[in-house]
């Protein structure tokens, strides 16, 4: 029943998930976790069929717009995975008649979707129906798909319609205007379109190949259009036992491509001319052939981007799902763009991007793929317009990032959100507003990938300029207390967003304390070292030395707020003043509290939503002792109600840190699930990509205890749960490719690269040299 | 299987119309022949519970939004219908398990939709499920719907989401922004929107109430809210045998709705208001209530519109059909609106008025309820802007009323419609510049309702200032042609749209003539008998008399072609010299021709779409002898291939005027099966409405005889076909109600008005005076 998470053999042992029944009621769940994506396309796992549960959707990164009154988000493009059947006169419909086989599996080695059902119809015909799918890792704007159908116990008509939908909405709205419809040479269909508040053009263009028994057949190809819509309808008779094949070739171009757009805006001609002249070419190359193309692609990726863990089962499988879903939804082709919070599974979050990326995701990047990493930060810097616009609406100086931005950095975070059950009207939503420290978080994913790479090229040229213009934001922000002589940040929001509105987030304040100091640190050593570098920027921004000055004096005073006695930290100001009441009710059960409270109601509950001063226990971790830990994990653990995906993970590392790997391994195992686990209802507006990114961190950095020093160096102290007997993983520090394989009482470190720098590694309190392809083998209590 | 005629038994016989099987393939067709409406509100027959095969649809008169980049049309609402059913934990879906009992009743006598199904899930559970809807008659803002749910051999959960759902869109296209969701009083939930580009504030709210075998119970009601939608979500425990029972109270406000809009643009407050105001109205009320009055309505207006068929039960039940449509499409309410070409039942032709209003549909208004044949014309007069738009945009003078309309009259027709199979672009539409016969359609309408009631004032006040402006365009668009010394009308397009861009149509230049000579010699009564309505009219328009002196010359000699010798009508010039191809594998199958012919080559042929000549001998029959009308058929009808659903009630009214009532019998059967036949495929995009009223005509008119002669008076001269022995209706005359009973071989006439004004009437030839509360019984062979 459900998800079965044991079907892969032989060397795709721990590879493979699959669906074994058809309920259509969990469309939604499926849809995600089994989505296809190559980091510039995006298709949730609907059926070619289609069913009224399903929620269709494909998504191009950065194909972002406006509906009027709401806010930009990435649009859900015409549907190609359409593919309707009908068997000797009867619909291909899996509610209807009998299915005496079903098997939907996701090959996440290969990057394939493949469903395999044995139907009987109403009347009484037996069919077997494969459909095998996969967008492709080789040619961003490529995608195919394969139906075969065997007439079983009959001979009869084959009659299909594959086509191209273009009346698919973002859940009522619609993007896309000006839709046209084509059909070149008999055999191309398109849908050209433009969206409506962005111009952005696109062009999704279609053609098939038709086999019996693997030889190539002619089919009368009819075209059918309608509203938004074309489609090929074709018949073709079938003799029992025989295997009619489709292969569908499907070629999607935008005029915001990178290799369409260098010079100037694309012509409508020249996006639509892009996209028929890429689908010529795949059909040429032949589905074969670029599968075979896709499954390469995809296998030299799992070479450097795997994890391998001796244990249970389960872990190995979804600890890769979550490496898998992290590959396919990073727009790693384009640097003006980054990770949605739903990657490009859903629309949740509208395609916006958030802390997420620098916080959760990035750090896979950085230890993995450092240039992708590099790609995503430098959205960061591409988007340095729409912080300043963000800083400057908000009255204060430099760059101030969105809590939610899409392509430009501007804040999209909507203002309303669910119908409150006491008022009846829409929530207020304040983390547009009150989020604040989502800038902090961007310097501390650059300051991360600068000390795991030392890429000073990057930080000169763009981080630096990032770190200057938000350090002078939080100047502007900074409150000034006179009779405490300290700098307080007031009216905001933690990352733990069941209290809204606080004083003095300790989160907050802790991280704009760092980003300060490492700016200020970094600037002098430019200044010193690259005086070019530092002009240049200073010149561009206008910077006055007089200004680091000022942060130095200002970043000393920020009010952290901690009791000195016992090391508590106070998440906010009045947090523990706050009514105490009884969570059980609602723990596992995402959101269950707002069932049964107002939202006014639970700001004034001591009631934590996902880590925040555990967070910051996480992230300056070698800031705090391990009893101050401990002090602060039980006060706050058995507030928090993990309703966000964030949480989980964190704990997990912060549990190994504590020496509990253990009650670790219960939180990452929580965390794995929550979207590759048994709960049908939990993933049905897109992944929660940050917890993929938070499991990659829970065993790399949290069981396997690999870590950024404060000084800047890496230190390795792994600890790993009774359940784990070894795992080996690769790992990029400065350039050197090294592979780790973590034991329960060994370390085996060696480099692959013959031309890296060499480094220092500090492993259970000790240092060690790691040369250009040597090995060193650790033996640990 | 499929459709049933003879459910109706006793006081219904003959007044229901039924679905016997569930077939969710013919989706399409049940929600548009089952469509519920008032004139104000229409709905689609989509089921409560939703498959992928439907067309879910909610249609408000005169609220009509343009999306950017295409034609104005008529928004789809937000789904009220929407009820989602778990039985004791299964889905309630009937293309899973079995059903047991299935019927869908259409009851036209009391304007109701009822569904009742025995449905055992896939455990097993058997469960009796009953649907009731209406649409109020009676109170035009306000619909109603009853889910009874009685378990059969278990008890258990029943679960519901009753729900707005404003995800729905145009096939693909959102006319709505500024969705807001509210709950009020914990029970009344609201969905508040304004159209894009029209900015008509809308409202939508429900509230429900529920019991238990008829007794009312209290649900524990939780809202549910998602993007753009809201739903109220309950569950209750049921016996085994026990009724659940819920009723849904709807209400609708729009802010271009009359009493609201009567001073300045009602606010978003005041419509969402004004729509809660009438929910607990409605709800204060109670169903029964609501039901009584509704039915009360429905069989009051029967009083007056019924047509008593003795003959085929079928027929009787499918001519009641039309005109139950016709009275539910008809936005009798509001005189800036008039019918669309597909009522309020579907999106095709998006809502737009075409001269099938004054042609097709107003004979049906002009003889039954003729305040409402006024309303209609009053539209024309309402949107004379609109058509002074178009006459100005194409260098015309005065007004040229449009193709396509919406509420402004301006042109709405799409410029380019489905892909050409050979070119592979789309098809352009040229009906919108060239079919421009509509302006004298319109006059035609205006004269036909002049002719039977006799109404001067709505002649003298509205229709004077039409004919007027519309004579004006015609004067300017009239091409001189100096080598014959007359008036042609070139490139242009006649009714048949199978033949586009042609010269002097002979049906245009005919219509055109009439209406000149009607509007000089109304005209000049006007002048001479109600100068000041005259001078009036005159200061508005800026009339100098002179013009009508141009008139007369131009009317004497616009070039109608037609043969002296034979008196045959050259549909248009060229016509005879084209192409003669085999129709027979075309005919019976709508548009056959365009699959296997591109655009272009059927233009070359001899093939029509629709009656054209065949239109004019009905139209002016009169000006034609028995036996030039038979020349004409014998060429033309052979040729036709009734692509057009206006075209086979036509056929049938002239065939009854040539002497063959078996014939027209044959059309006339046809042209009831367009819609209420067994094609499932037909109607899916919203009724034929101009169909339903050829219909009408075709009984009234045509078998039936009555006819306004050239000189203003009635005549009566029914030719029934075999299968009849009688036929007997009410029309009205001047504002004398009368009831006719036309038997084989006599006529019983009898006034229902005593104050009414006596008028003659030409009965076979001799002429009969009907006095007030008279009787007239007239034998004929």
């Amino acid at each position: 029943m459900g998800i079965a998470y044991n079907i892969g053999k032989g060397k795709y042992k721990n590879w493979i998930a699959a669906e074994t029944d058809f309920i259509p009621e969990h469309s939604g769940k499926w849809e995600t976790i089994f989505s296809l994506g190559n980091g510039y396309m995006g298709v949730r796992a609907a059926t070619e069929e289609g069913y009224v549960e399903e929620h269709r959707g494909c998504y191009i990164a950065g194909v972002f717009d406006k509906f009027p009154g709401e806010v930009t988000e990435l649009i859900n493009f015409p549907d190609w995975i359409n593919f309707e059947i009908s068997l000797a006169g009867e619909r291909f419909d899996l509610k209807r008649g009998k299915i005496l086989y079903y098997l939907r599996q996701l090959n996440i080695k290969d990057g394939l979707l493949l469903r395999d059902v044995e139907w009987e119809s109403p009347m009484g015909k037996k069919t077997r129906l494969s459909f095998k799918r996969f967008v492709s890792f080789s040619g961003i704007h490529s995608a195919l798909q394969r139906v075969s159908i065997t007439p079983l116990n009959y001979s009869g008509t084959v009659e299909f319609i594959s086509g191209i939908n273009g009346q698919v909405t973002n859940s009522g709205v619609q993007h896309l205007k000006e839709s046209k419809l084509r059909l070149i040479s008999g055999r191309i269909i398109l849908i050209g379109e433009k969206t409506q508040e962005s111009n952005i053009r696109i062009a999704v263009a279609a053609t098939h190949e038709f086999f019996i028994n693997d030889r190539k057949i002619k089919v009368k190809e009819k075209v059918q259009t309608g509203r938004r819509r074309i489609g090929i309808k074709g018949v073709c008779t079938v003799g029992r036992n025989e295997t009619f094949r489709c292969e569908k070739f499907i070629s999607v171009y935008t005029s915001r491509d990178k290799d369409l757009s260098k010079d100037r805006k694309p012509s409508e001609a020249a996006v639509e001319d892009r996209a028929v002249e890429n689908l010529k070419s795949i059909k040429d190359t032949g589905y074969a052939a670029l599968l075979k193309e896709h499954k390469e692609k995809w296998n030299r990726t799992w070479e450097k981007a795997d994890i391998v863990i001796e244990g249970p089962d389960f872990d190995q499988l979804a600890v890769r799902f979550s490496i898998f879903h992290i590959l396919q939804m990073t727009p790693a082709h384009d640097n003006r763009l980054s990770i949605a919070a739903k990657g490009l599974s859903g629309e949740g979050y509208k395609g916006h991007v958030f802390w997420d990326t620098e916080v959760f995701l990035v750090p896979f990047f950085v230890y993995t793929f450092p240039d992708i990493a590099r790609n995503l930060l430098m959205y960061r810097y591409n988007s340095l317009g729409g912080a300043r616009i963000k800083a400057a609406d908000n009255g204060f100086k430099g760059a101030m990032y969105s809590w939610e931005s899409a392509e430009k950095g501007t804040e999209e975070t909507p203002e309303w959100g669910a119908v409150d059950i006491e008022t009846g009207e829409s929530i207020r939503i304040w983390s547009g507003e009150l989020e604040q420290h989502i800038t902090s978080d961007v310097v501390y994913g650059i300051w991360n990938y600068f000390q795991a790479t030392g890429d000073y090229d990057f930080m000169c040229d763009y981080g630096l300029e990032i770190m200057l213009e938000t350090a002078r934001f939080w100047d502007s922000r900074l409150e000034y207390n006179r009779e405490y002589d300290r700098y307080e940040i007031n009216n905001i929001m933690g990352p733990d967003e069941y209290s809204e509105r606080v004083d003095n987030n300790a989160f907050t304040n802790y991280m704009v304390k760092l980003q300060l100091e490492r700016t200020i640190k970094f600037s002098e050593w430019v200044r010193e070292n690259a005086a070019d570098k530092w002009a240049g920027v200073s010149l561009k921004i206008r910077f006055k030395d007089s200004e680091l000055e000022d942060w130095k004096e200002k970043a000393g005073k920020i009010f952290i707020n901690i009791d000195k006695s016992t090391g508590f930290i106070h998440q906010y100001e009045g947090f523990t003043k706050k009514k105490v009441i009884d969570l059980s009710k609602y723990r596992g059960k995402v959101g269950a509290i707002l069932e049964e409270h107002s939202w006014e109601d639970i700001m004034e509950m001591q009631v934590i939503k996902q880590a925040d001063v555990i967070m910051l226990l996480y992230i300056a971790g070698d800031d705090f002792t391990g009893k101050q830990k401990k002090i602060n994990w039980d006060f706050y653990e058995p507030k928090t109600l993990h309703d966000s995906s964030l949480s989980s993970a964190v704990h997990a590392i912060v549990a190994v840190d504590m020496g509990d790997p253990e009650k670790a391994y219960r939180y990452f195992s929580e965390s794995l699930r929550i979207d590759f686990g048994e709960n049908y209802n939990s993933s049905s507006e897109g992944l929660h990509s940050a917890s993929h990114g938070g499991n990659w961190q829970a065993v790399v950095n949290g069981f396997g205890g690999i870590r950024i020093k404060t000084d800047g160096g890496i230190r390795i102290e792994p600890h790993l749960p009774e359940k784990w007997k070894s795992i080996q993983f690769n790992f990029t520090w400065h350039g050197n490719v090294c592979n780790i394989h973590i034991k329960k009482d060994e370390i085996i470190l060696k480099s692959l690269s013959s031309a890296g720098k060499p480094f220092k590694a500090e492993i259970f309190g000790s240092e060690y040299m790691m040369e250009n392809s040597g090995v060193l083998q650790i033996r640990y209590e």
